[in-house]
């Protein structure tokens, strides 16, 4: 394309909120005794991954030589002050200033500085996602287009959602939450279980009998399976046709994913802990070890996004955009890779998290009809009000 | 072994520590026209790394439940001040006070807290090697043992090094810095150099001639050749007999790596940028990216670098260990490790770099003759006085 992506930043700042005595991820969903919490974070039984007791988000703010604004957040739930010491304290003094071609162009400066120390992962990568979301927001601004139309031609000006979560208490509860949504014409849900198969599939079967209407279900077990329960898992979730087994195994296990990908069952998706093309080529090279690519893209930005859903395709395989929990930036970022993914899956959203800062954000992407349209707005579609963003913001 | 390494912290702080008005890490070192500085930081041309103006670390202090005090410190000279955030803001609410059976189970939990959102390499680890070093030097004061006799029965008493980078300005000045090392032992010299290998030849035969009682010369080119100059220089610097050429192409090029260790010439050497073993697995298994094994313990900590060195061991790889820049904490820890490592590499060693905190040290760890002693002393081997940090610490 002929667009012009050449920019210089003028200025660049990162700010920490905090949406406290706000529900935390989980909200009412598997509160059990011997839950652990600490003053900002939670420990929940059958899973090994801390959460944030509230919201907490990095924002970026870019502002080009030109006086264009663009809004940047990382997927940073867990100290996203880390992101707002790299981006205020480290990187604006490098990049300040200095012209580059691309986003890309930034990011592999940016990356290159730290690369040979192992920087290859974790909040530094996170705060280049944020500077690369920021960044695109921008040019898309200056040059009058929605980010995703700058990224591919042709973006799908429509796309269906599957619902990320079920957070209440009960198994009736979350039918009837399940069921409310289904009357908005939501057509998926992905549900969070454990490595205990056995009451996975309980916790399954009496949702899919409590909401019947329910086209799509996934299946998340945050990498909690032994090899023998995700095998199982595999074959049992895929009997009641699962659209897809997300994150059986631990992370680094590439040679046990391998083996799953090719037992029966529903297929393998995961790649939400990626940050990089270097991280995820591995993966889905032959012998692939999984069957459908979901980055996030408040790790990986836009640009290397992209060039990961490249390698994937290459391979055959499908991209669709993980969802984490962020606010108005980060879901529009994440919605604007969505108009450019695979059409073979529902959109991953999360229903009433990204609406922290519903106050602060004038957002061209509205939930309707189990869907999205791709605003007609320049960037990533969403307008920051600052003055709004004042009773969220932690100072040191 | 019958050791005790049982523990419950009490209580856990890292401070950040800056040496403002010292030298660089480059000091006089290729210092052109063209190189870059910002605030904080500096860019050399030739090599795509960005350094710090002026020594900063992060120190750890941990006390156990029974008072016994640990000092730990991280690989982290670029933005200490994050490992400070991720351990004071972060980790300490969700460790203290739990019982861990070992080091290697508090890496293993804290480890997991975030494995599942790629937090597998970069501060997050640096952090964890931090109190992983403070926690193994307490139980070795407990105990009263030196770190390396917990790790491994009969750890070497002694060892020779070799000096890592010789930061001059001219030919005959570095040639006079190195000759005035080897009158005092010295047995081994790393130079570092960029990609461009005619340029690199011209350097080592200029020293090898100013130079020629030298025994050992290395050769690290910070990941900065292609695959065409990284062969010419393997063979090269292999004809003139360097011990090993380190870091030639960039870190994540495994199949790169894989098909030039099969060149004729030098061995390859790396390893400083990974964290855990789930990083190096791939590069010591057949067919393998290097030769000679160099974690870096301000990113391993004692307790994954013991694993990592295992693994390598067991495909036949010699591990001896990476020093970067720090401080007393970090060489004293190094040093432990160096204690338990291969004896067919001198370890590496950085003069002058570790004394920036000497008024504050009183270390065990004395240089003469070309190498160490193991102290007699329990712990790492470093007594740290409180009172006269209190120059170097940067609050915010």
């Amino acid at each position: 394309m002929s667009v012009n992506t050449s920019f210089s930043i003028q200025s660049i700042e990162s700010i920490h909120l905090a949406f406290k005595n706000t529900p935390s991820y989980w909200e009412s969903y598997r509160a059990n005794e011997g839950d652990r919490q600490t003053d900002r974070f939670e420990f929940k039984q059958g899973w090994q991954t801390v959460y944030a007791r509230y919201i907490e988000t990095p924002l970026v703010k870019v502002t080009l030589s030109d006086g264009t604004i663009g809004w940047g957040e990382a997927n940073s739930g867990i100290g996203p002050e880390i992101v707002c010491v790299i981006i205020n304290d480290m990187l604006a003094q490098m990049i300040n200033g200095q012209e580059f071609e691309s986003p890309a162009a930034l990011w592999n400066f940016q990356y290159d500085t730290q690369r040979g120390r192992g920087y290859s992962s974790g909040y530094w990568l996170d705060a280049l996602a944020a500077i690369d979301i920021a960044v695109w927001d921008a040019i898309g601004k200056r040059e009058q287009s929605p980010v995703a139309a700058l990224l591919a031609p042709n973006p799908r000006t429509r796309f269906d959602v599957y619902l990320s979560g079920i957070r209440r208490s009960t198994l009736q509860e979350r039918s009837d939450h399940v069921n409310s949504w289904i009357d908005t014409g939501l057509k998926g849900a992905k549900i969070f279980l454990t490595g205990d198969v056995s009451k996975g599939i309980d916790e399954l079967d009496g949702l899919i009998e409590g909401s019947p209407d329910m086209e799509q279900w996934m299946v998340d077990t945050l990498w909690m399976c032994s090899p023998e329960s995700a095998e199982l898992g595999k074959t049992e979730y895929g009997k009641r046709n699962v659209r897809f087994f997300e994150c059986p195994l631990q992370p680094e296990d590439l040679a046990g994913h391998q083996i799953l990908v090719n037992k029966p069952g529903a297929p393998i998706a995961l790649g939400e802990h990626f940050r990089t093309r270097y991280q995820m080529e591995l993966w889905v090279q032959q012998p692939r070890g999984l069957d459908v690519y979901q980055p996030d893209i408040g790790r990986t930005g836009f640009s290397d996004y992209m060039v990961q859903m490249q390698i994937a395709s290459q391979y055959g395989i499908a991209t669709t955009p993980h969802m984490g929990s962020g606010v108005s930036v980060f879901q529009a970022a994440t919605l604007q890779c969505a108009a450019v993914a695979s059409d073979e899956y529902l959109q991953e959203f999360q229903g009433g998290l990204s609406d922290r800062l519903d106050k602060a954000s004038d957002t061209g992407w509205k939930y309707a009809d189990g869907g999205f349209v791709l605003p007609d707005r320049p960037g990533i579609g969403v307008e920051i009000n600052e003055s709004l963003l004042e009773p969220f913001i932690v100072r040191k």
